[in-house]
């Protein structure tokens, strides 16, 4: 595929430099540090011993998110969201998103009144935040069944299948894959995708940033982020040492 | 198209029963209540002669949305967001997603600076209240401009073609249009299109609520709602009195 | 009685057109849309299966209200209250009267340890929308205790006798019955009557709004107050089907 | 009059041991510390230079109050309203009365683009606090003004006449004067009444706690009233050292 | 000691008029108005019949401060915390000073499974009402275990010692005791320690407000303090009747 | 000096390992990621080019700071600050901290009208959190003057001399530098200094936490952070290429 006049340079469907620390925190179950490029995103999974209200006595545990950055995780320094009093629209967008697409591939029936809480921060940001956040959980959240299994708390990880998800977008009219800040910010469309190790789909979210668009254009995008997520996967299974 | 044991008996690829009356309210500039089914909201568009802080001296105007539920507009009754003190993540995230919809249609340099705000209150939910209030704040944002022209603030609507949003989802593994709740809380994915009356694509959100779903579903989905928003513009035209 | 020079043209003891719709919602117990004029309140009683902590073992239920206007019931949009993060002064003074004048001819011991939560949510506000929730929430109380009378819940309705409220005020130095915003936003005092269909008050708020106003002059606020009221409470009766 | 079995053994229209303190703070342009028996309100007035937004360039000034309670002013500790993060109904409720109330004998006119804030703070609560509230805040008013003209900021105190309020009740049947704690929570109906020196009405606000009351009973109060306020009135111009 | 030129005229080491007066409050269990020259806070000692979360069946009791400011107990009025929606983050500070303060001279093992919570609000404020609460505060804490006392609640009164604090600091370049507000606002450097009557320390916060000072310096405030902090102590034995 | 029973086996009066990156953020102007055995916080400081109002035309720039808490920084998760909707008493007190010793150090009259924010954001916590968090904001500070000074924005650093934290605490009756958080859960009293390079005092907070201590003991503690400061003091001008 030839260049196709990214800032960065980048084929139109490459990823950026992808790279997963794991147990980068000393108290927390699971944890992993994973950079998309230039975006930077810690996250931790932390187990609890009980379930909210509404699953008591469900035999049933849960998976939830959420989602923070630091204040001059961006270019511009953004205002605390603590000292602000609550928290964005968009945060809180985006940690329901995270936790729906860990659902979706996590047995909650197999590991007990349990919850696990996925806490996804963002050190430095450079366009694809979320997508980043949701890889790396994966990953944090894997480690924290692991360490589970190794206590004898459960038999085996009651993971489906590894679950990643990449942006896409059209940016000067091509589709191009794994968007940074430049390219983001000035994208005529932007997609989200949360994918499975076997390809089935998690979530889309495609948004007309200044034009609407084409069906086939979502088309390409969606080509776009199935190769972009195999190759993650691909990182996932190798970091956490498993067989395909 | 066989019936596909949808609860309401409807077909596959039937909408609900759809309803706007316009001009409901007295002080509104634009208003329509909206009915999908079972499902109402009044839709209100309110011209302001300022822009936020950002847009000043930038000759665009702005368009923004608020979504709020009556307390008992759902089966159980749901605790008033502002005895809370705050509204929650599904609200911000429903009138961001509203704001965006109706922004991608509109040409916000057609008006000066001035802000349109339209809000969008739910008085019975019976699914898919998003997308009838994307269908509805259409209306009522057309009817706001079309009183600025009667008085002489703009020369013609800058609106660029209509717009309109469904909900299709997978129901007993068959993909369906235009999901009442029966459907939405048992549905294995559920998925959200905002589709211009030329067919492009604005929105496209789909979820998998129980499983992982593959691409050739989201294809037959996106199908179901391309016929859907067909008929929904069409009611738009009409009642708004516009040709094709 | 002659005209009393009102911007409406009414007589000086003349209600607005005053309309009941009810069962307006199919999820509440009781419900009613109230219509004093162009002031339009929704009403709707829910049931909930416990009390607060405080009545816990006493064998005692509860009514609460609870009220709310949407953001373009005014002449110029009002914020959201869910949006700034409290509710007004003006929304809670309301809804302790609400609650306070249902409570007044609810026998508290006569339905078991429930709770009834009353919404009165303003679609339209033009003077009285105070007035006009005590009033239309009454019916919307009634029918959600028939609701249980037919569910064999209770043996019969727990209320006393019907109970309505109406403003009155002094406008132009004369006194006028159920003021509509044109005169309220002139009137020399304003005062807000909650009468039992016995005649018996159960609240009676008067203001100066611009100056201090005589007893004799409270005296023939009340005159009318207690016109007004009587019918009132026979659309009230006419609208549940209870003789007098 | 005789006794009326009232706790206290007061008479029916007796009045608690009513004390001014005034000049009790050191920095505010007014001051005074009232006593309706054992309740206590500490009441302030401040000046400040510049009006709300919506009063500028009008040549008109602002009287405005806030009422606060000690947690301890209760015979049970109440929780802090600045660490719950919220005013409760009840002080709103009350904070709006005294400012209406003191705002209606004040020549808005009189005194410049100048807001004055009243503060009322409960030291101990005994029954009847918003009562003594405006009451002892007049005089805290009168002080300000009194300062501002020997500044010369004013030629005169712009205050029409004084106002004064004191509550009645149904207490066993019986209409009774200025309620103590005793008597309140146990009263069948309360009315809080703000009347001037010249006996016109400000506010009048009555209440059914237990059953609803006849319109002889309101008549009845309003006399105990008129008469608790004319020895209110005499004893603030008496500290004020204001001729009648 | 020579005069160091202070805005009071007081000698380097003198304490400002130090007054006690107790039982001001009828309901508290303990209180104490304190004053330090113009400083006034109000201090009462609240007991709970139960103790938080975390110490139950511990067997031990606990002790816990809120602080607060009337709106005009500064020369400049305040916003009212209540108001705001929140505590300010002097306020925190200084309520959980006297919560450790109160806490370390305090057997939390003496009292049963109790909570105490102090309040201390200031009516006014002329430098050192930090210092004057929990000097005032250990005041109404013993009065209110006298009281438990003389119920049989308790056997003795569990404090280990008495505790006072006072403010030093270097003004025009000299150590001053009990600084007022003229210097305070003009400090190079401030002070805070809270001592017992043995001389132990349980408190010390020096903050360089102009400029760092050095170790001499900090030692001549801390000696200053011990003579302040027992003059208080004596005094606290007065008023509490406590033999030495 | 002998072992002195400390868990980590450190001698009295050493250090953790103490570790500076530098520039490890790429959008603030000045970043270090400090460590103080397993604390690790991140402080960023970001240069803004207006002052708070009460500043502006004062021809004085401004240094503040932010504290928080990544919510598994500790052993036990720690709800995020963000989603509860405020800080705690703590963060403030802390961030309040930060600020203040910053300013001690700083020509304020050297940087024109602007802001330095300084974020501190601990990334893992395992004790002396403050004051890891004021050593590694004075780096961050230092660098983002750099970075003004390369642009040309000031002619010097206008720093005055470098500052540095430290806890030392008493820990098992002995006097120990630099607390982990096993000895800080234990020790009898705790002590933060904030000191700079030539020796002066900035702040001294020293807290009994379980029985008061004697003055030679504060004596002792001071001896080991001025040891422990100085070393501090070393690092910081070997990592920014300073000379004494």
């Amino acid at each position: 595929m030839p260049s196709s006049g990214r800032p960065s340079g980048r084929a139109a469907d490459a990823l950026r430099s992808i790279d997963f620390q794991i147990d980068v925190n000393k108290y927390a179950e699971g944890s992993c540090l994973i950079s998309f490029g230039d975006t930077r995103v810690l996250c931790t999974a932390s187990i609890e011993q009980s379930v909210p209200g509404w699953l008591r006595n469900s035999g049933r545990g849960w998976v939830t998110a959420e989602y923070g950055m630091l204040p001059r995780a961006t270019d511009t320094r953004t205002d605390r969201e603590a000292a602000r009093g609550k928290q964005s629209g968009r945060t809180q967008e985006i940690q329901r998103l995270v936790g729906r697409s860990l659902r979706a591939v996590t047995d909650l029936k197999g590991f007990g009144e349990r919850q696990i809480r996925v806490d996804c921060d963002v050190l430095q940001a450079d366009g694809g935040t979320r997508t980043a956040a949701i890889t790396g959980s994966y990953v944090a959240l894997h480690l924290a069944f692991e360490h589970m299994r190794r206590l004898g708390a459960v038999t085996r990880v009651p993971l489906l299948e590894p679950v990643a998800a990449i942006s896409c977008g059209l940016y000067q009219g091509a589709p191009v894959l794994d968007l940074d800040y430049a390219e983001d910010s000035q994208a005529e469309a932007d997609a989200n995708f949360v994918i499975t190790a076997s390809g089935q789909l998690v979530e889309v979210q495609a948004t007309a940033e200044k034009t609407a668009f084409r069906r086939q254009e979502l088309d390409a995008l969606l080509d776009l982020a199935e190769k972009g997520v195999g190759e993650l996967v691909a990182l996932q299974r190798e970091v956490l040492g498993l067989s395909e």
